[in-house]
């Protein structure tokens, strides 16, 4: 799956194509309590923008991930994953970029790359796997209604 | 009620004294990930760790506060305020001191003062103010058993 | 200075009128990672928020806070409060207003409210003092270069 | 390296065995504020507590982190992951375990567990790879002295 990863160009450069429709992109800044004594954003910080990615692909699929749990149905982490290629400094203003990789009723699974803002040089990239579960945190399935609108292009 | 914040020596030193008997202490490291590129940690997180006393404060009256939302009822935070004397470096071992300063059916006050780990100098001093609701949110009141368990010295 | 705290009014909406020209507004998204157990936004996250906010109104007086401290100037936040008035929930659209109130080349005081993104009801208010430092955290003197520029009217 | 996560037992124990002496042990509890909307810590969390984890582990070599940035030598993080396998509630009690799994001048991996406080059942295992950089972010060598400590049998 995740074989752009080991590429030779991806070290530099972003990896998908112009040619993938499916991903979304979303801006983002670093913020000051984002940083660390390193001068750098904290690791800790790429799951949550990888989130933040992830919230705005399924809402732009006409779904806010919200409206998803009011239903009954969240999409459980079970497995995170970053590998780090630059740093983020404070400010910096950058590019989340967010693919769905994979989604049955019982699975999910997301993939991110983060550019620099203004030359689009690869910073980090990962991916996210997910399980569906009630609000009791029991394993269920995405009803059928559900899948179809995140695989719906978006409009 | 806060008058103890200006007095001369509240500079240098805590205030609260050794006949204080209603205090509780608990003894916390600063994370890297708390820290900011000032090489120092970031002003946020002396309101996590204030809410951290607070656990350890109710929890010794022998009633944990994740029972108290297990019953319903929650102390949500309506103010918060902190004055910072002194910075706190990554690893620095510091002590978080819990004061209840006010109780009622409707509203709790507590008070905060973080100290040194080694030397007991004031490293910060704040409050927090909180109001009863249920898990919708709505206000209500605590019941008295609740309220007499918190009041009760500690064990 | 925090008079408007008091007013009547304040509890159900913004207080800052449309003739005072000096503050700015940034809009933000609550982040899944912000909220709690509660359901709503954790109070330390307000913070966060003002400083994004503080980000911006100097970004916008044309020299970056990023700028200030590499020149060697830190403002440093001596004090923190903040008042709650409503609740914030994941996803929710939310603005930032801060208000530059009283700045010397020793001391800085800014000012927010924070308000609904659709009808602009008052969600958050409260405050920072801040000192200045140099990078050694000793305390010095803004340059008049850099007061002026943030003193001036924003482009 | 990470066999042990294929493992049929690894979805309900840990694996490390007792014969293992290289790994260290931390006891932490789950802070409201790491809490989110599903009640649970949210997984950003973790790489937090796998690098307090981490922190103690170098503590225990007589080496504290901290002294070694003060030398001049930073453990960046390059890749990052985690597999969650069990919630994590608000005050729950649970044990950070860490072995170093490899340590060169140049690079350093860290293997992780959390386990539930009462009966050590498995919660989340993880890994971190890091690099070896001075404190401008140009790769570097880990010094044979610092290597020598780390790599010493704790005391």
């Amino acid at each position: 799956m995740k074989s752009w990863q080991n590429s030779a160009s991806s070290a530099n450069s972003p990896v998908w194509g112009e040619k993938e429709k499916s991903f979304i992109e979303v801006e983002e800044r670093v913020r000051y309590s984002e940083t660390d004594q390193m001068g750098v954003a904290h690791n800790k910080n790429y799951f949550e923008w990888f989130e933040i990615g992830r919230t705005e692909y399924i809402r732009q699929k006409k779904i806010p991930y919200k409206e998803i749990e009011k239903l009954g149905y969240y999409l459980v982490v079970v497995e995170a994953f970053c590998r780090y290629r630059r740093p983020l400094h404070y400010d910096d203003l950058f590019i989340i970029r967010v693919r769905l990789d994979e989604l049955t009723a019982k699975k999910a699974v997301f993939s991110y790359e983060l550019l620099t803002g203004n030359d689009r040089k690869l910073i980090a990239s990962g991916y996210t796997v997910h399980i569906v579960t009630n609000s009791q945190g029991v394993v269920t399935f995405l009803p059928e209604e559900i899948l179809k609108k995140i695989k719906a292009p978006a409009a």
